[in-house]
């Protein structure tokens, strides 16, 4: 940030009274512009055995494969956001269930939140930014191929449930990986 | 939004080419802005059979009470930021236990999170940000002069659990208050 949304003054970086952080502060209007993570929600799109995956058609991680997931928009519930997220990229129509996982990832300033759900038809299709949309047994799932460790965890608590026959909700922080993950 | 934070050219609103939602768009640089609902972390400090509240300093809701609670930060886990907001706002130590409520609060654009906690010590203190911090057993808790709804339902959720010997995670969706209530 270099200028003031507010009033295009020039943005000094420095902490202001009272607080302990250095944020972003408008030289000229005196403003102080907050930035918090950002919350991403998804779901683990469930046809019995199978699980509904995404091959990413965008940066990050074009070409890999994703529950269906993304940025959650002012105005709607995580809930809402994660039924959003599931038809606009796998064109899938679900029935929520409960939370399944939170997963805090700090170091690219996120909170991935997932809920159980099942496919109410198979008349699913990739959206804009998906490759492919499809169907995988859990020996099919390419764990090598998978976007984002949020999601690798995500589909391997699941698959830990199911084997248990009890779904619990899960938290994790994921810690920065040493090669190119996220 | 007036100006661009990245170039101090003009904001537009207008819905980017591929997206289906008006956005902050610079007229000069083409930057999108996104803006998305914000993550507030707390925690329920337990002390055997009291809880922890902090009467606020500050606006909005001066003079209410509340649990240890506010905005996450970046480069922290909401574990983390609930227990620095603990620190900060009730100089209170605990021992974080897990995930109690997940409250979306879409009218306000954002997601409560509270974790149960264990109190270290007694030696808690109001913060710069309190004006008194106290414990309460059930039947002295002021459910009328609570600052937020997310607290009163999070409180509700916990004595409920107590009484029932089982503590669950909880999600909920805050919706609009008549009154003046947040």
């Amino acid at each position: 940030m270099r200028f003031c949304p507010l009033c295009g003054g020039p943005i000094e970086r420095r902490i202001p009274a009272g607080d302990t952080r250095t944020r972003d502060c408008c030289g000229r209007c005196g403003h102080v512009h907050y930035v918090n993570p950002r919350p991403v929600v998804g779901t683990i799109p469930v046809w019995r055995d199978q699980v509904l995956l995404c091959r990413r058609a965008i940066e990050p991680r074009y070409g890999k494969w994703t529950l269906p997931a993304g940025f959650m928009e002012i105005g709607e519930s995580t809930a809402q956001g994660a039924q959003r997220e599931t038809l606009e990229e796998a064109g899938a129509r679900v029935r929520l269930g409960p939370l399944f996982t939170m997963l805090d990832v700090p170091h690219v300033e996120q909170v991935h939140i997932f809920f159980l759900a099942e496919l109410l038809d198979l008349n699913f299709a990739p959206g804009a930014e998906s490759l492919e949309a499809r169907l995988f047994r859990e020996p099919e799932i390419p764990w090598e191929e998978l976007a984002f460790r949020t999601v690798a965890t995500t589909l391997q608590l699941y698959f830990a449930d199911l084997r248990a026959g009890r779904f619990g909700i899960h938290t994790r922080e994921i810690l920065p990986a040493t090669s190119g993950e996220r």
